[in-house]
């Protein structure tokens, strides 16, 4: 219906493009329905202006730290879309951008999808906002064809996924006070939520509750090079890892570098360098996606001529299997005992973290890759090893994520970037399965 | 001749016992002469008021840095010493005291003998001080017994050890400019040094000739383990080691902690622990008193969730043999290399010190020897590991140290000590050890 077609101006002044049908009317049938990539790529490209370095293009990424002018403004932006799609969206007490299409089954629970805005400082256009903009971009296209759904729709946009994740997780384990007074970017996280329109003192209101959703859908750059290595369009995440972290301690003794033979030192650094290695070699041991990392490292007193008397670094382990982060953690400790008796040093090693796993649900694996194969696009499956929205939302709802390459593996950086096909393909990968969970 | 007797007040309240007899005549024969181990005791805990932390003991150590406060007010100290054993002492252009006393044969140079007084931040009361303040009790035991020795004798007290060496470098070097224009304790060094009663528009004037000493001898701590683990009362030095320091730099890719596989991580802080690693294995491949230490490390961006993108660090490694050094070099480049291939990091090395040895003159640590064997007291040869103003005058003068027992090997430290009976014992060999070069 042509006739019907007028161009809207978007509050970012973008021009939107929107179609109206008759409801229920369509010319196009759900099977080859396609998101519109060149509109997606747009709002993308959009949505970078709110925080870009100053005189800087796309490729110089984006500085959208959560409740900072430049994620005010981006969800001004995202607000405009949502409400040129014909959603009313609302703000809930957590700071999370809801906008809810209607389903024709009254009686049935939204598929809710979407990712977050805000970005790491220094971070790139992809992480997060292909996810949100990828959201709206669907309802946009079920718009355009006059596609109603059976089930309720619900982009969401969480907040201070970065941050936090901060507003995905209140909306799902309730909030804590520790992290409320906790300062972020400035200001406590408390004020931060208000400024963005949130509630604090009412964030029970934006709990959602076990069993109240469909399931849960979330597009993301993989941000390793998993996918891109193999040539794979789409990922199929299997879950989003658990983590334990550890705090490790090394006290030797310090001493004059000069004056004090090799064989009567005790040198924390020189246990640290072989906890590192042992920590490398463990974790590689076996096959498999596990990873360990020794990240951050300080040496006391850290001078050229002093024997470190000191050092503590931190130990990470990611992998979907507890049970094999269980396992690495007895070795690590069992070589951390070996090496304290090597080198005369004492190590203790305490556990600071531990997130447990977000699985997927293994019928949404199955709705993803149907929708893949139905456009054609090669697949494989991978567990997310970074955290996502999505694992909050695994734990009160099935929940699927879908994958697409990140040139390079890169992420958190400007330099991050996905080709805009692969942009799109996520998108209509996306979009198809939406719609195969809502006719299952 | 106790009717010459009489009492005079140090400068610091310090009751100062001396005795007057005839010139040249003594009821003690030189080899039976003993330095007064009370005195030298007394002296020492005087000397430790002075930068004692506030409310603290003697075992509190001091903060004496030069030019500071604490500094002058030890430095005045130990001049009013000078001048009650009739040494008119003097003040050169690079803050050294000199106290001389006449030899009885004009023509001869001067025996020197000495070290510091100025202490590294939270030091201890022997380091330097035992060196200073024992080569004052030599010339005070001299002046008791009213023996005259054949060569001038020359107390000499460098100024800023431990912020340098400064005096004995200007004293055999002359002044490097950019170490005028350092800042040290707050200030440039140029005015520290005129704060002292220095010179610095006349430092050429502080110039110590070559061949222009007799010998120079200085009394220290050992700072080490070595002398006391063997039971040993006094260490013969071979020389002061050569230092060579390198800046290592390991460039990596930083990447996130869990989206990147192991195998395609570049994790510059496992390269740096392989690398800490080979260091200790190299140095200690062969048997010998080398040492290799890996001190200062820092990594970037130093976060639990990043694998490190980039480390920088310090390799220093002492021997008193440069060709044992140039080879460590050689070997832990070559692992740097190895290292670099297997981690697909890149690693440059870069030389920042080298410092040549300093050798003590066999024939002066003959004389030594020979000293402690006439005082019945056992000796070891060892090298001095850490720096002292005595490698400065090695390269103007036949140069010997003699090492005392540092308990536990601890030094720069509050917690530094030697006992008592081991400080009269290094001072009594270094009285003998001047009487035979000054027979010699």
């Amino acid at each position: 219906m042509s006739d019907r077609r007028r161009f809207v101006m978007g509050l970012a002044g973008a021009l939107l493009s929107t179609t109206r049908l008759a409801p229920g009317t369509s010319r196009t049938s759900p099977h080859q329905l396609r998101v519109d990539a060149q509109r997606l790529q747009h709002t993308l490209e959009e949505l970078s202006t709110f925080g870009r370095p100053v005189g800087g293009t796309f490729a110089d990424g984006v500085n959208r730290v959560a409740y900072s002018d430049a994620d005010l403004a981006g969800r001004q932006y995202v607000l405009g879309l949502l409400r040129a799609a014909d959603l009313q969206p609302r703000i809930d007490a957590a700071g999370n951008i809801q906008g809810i299409r209607a389903g024709s089954v009254p009686s049935l629970k939204p598929i809710v999808f979407g990712s977050h805005i805000d970005s790491v400082p220094s971070g790139g256009n992809f992480d997060g906002d292909l996810g949100s903009l990828a959201a709206v971009e669907v309802v946009r296209t079920l718009k355009d064809h006059a596609i109603r759904t059976r089930h309720p729709l619900e982009v969401a946009i969480w907040s201070n996924e970065e941050g936090g994740p901060l507003g995905s997780e209140i909306a799902v384990d309730g909030p804590r006070a520790s992290d409320l007074e906790r300062a972020f970017n400035g200001t406590p996280m408390r004020e931060g939520l208000a400024r963005i329109g949130g509630d604090p003192a009412r964030l029970d209101t934006a709990r959602r509750a076990p069993g109240s959703i469909e399931c849960y859908l979330e597009l993301h750059i993989e941000q390793g090079g998993t996918l891109e290595k193999a040539g794979v369009p789409i990922g199929i995440v299997d879950g989003i890892v658990s983590i334990d972290e550890f705090a490790v301690e090394i006290r030797g003794v310090a001493n004059h570098a000069g004056t004090t033979p090799m064989p009567e030192r005790h040198n924390a650094l020189l246990a640290a360098a072989k906890l590192i290695e042992a920590v490398q070699e463990e974790v590689t041991r076996t096959p498999g996606r596990q990873v360990g990392t020794v990240g951050q490292l300080t040496v006391m007193p850290n001078a050229p001529n002093v024997v470190p008397g000191l050092v503590k670094h931190t130990i990470e382990l990611r992998d979907l299997s507890e049970s094999t982060l269980t396992r690495l953690g007895a070795a690590i400790r069992e070589r951390a005992a070996q090496i304290a008796r090597e080198t005369g040093t004492d190590i203790t090693i305490r556990q600071v973290v531990h997130d447990p796993p977000a699985l997927a649900a293994p019928e949404i694996q199955r709705q993803i890759e149907a929708a893949a194969a139905s456009l054609d696009l090669r697949t494989m499956h991978l567990p997310s090893g970074a955290g996502h929205d999505a694992q909050f939302l695994a734990k009160i709802a099935p929940m699927g994520m879908i994958f697409v390459p990140s040139v390079g593996g890169i992420s958190h950086s400007p330099r991050e970037f996905t080709g805009w096909s692969d942009c799109a393909n996520g998108a209509n990968v996306l979009l198809q399965t939406i719609l195969r969970v809502d006719r299952a």
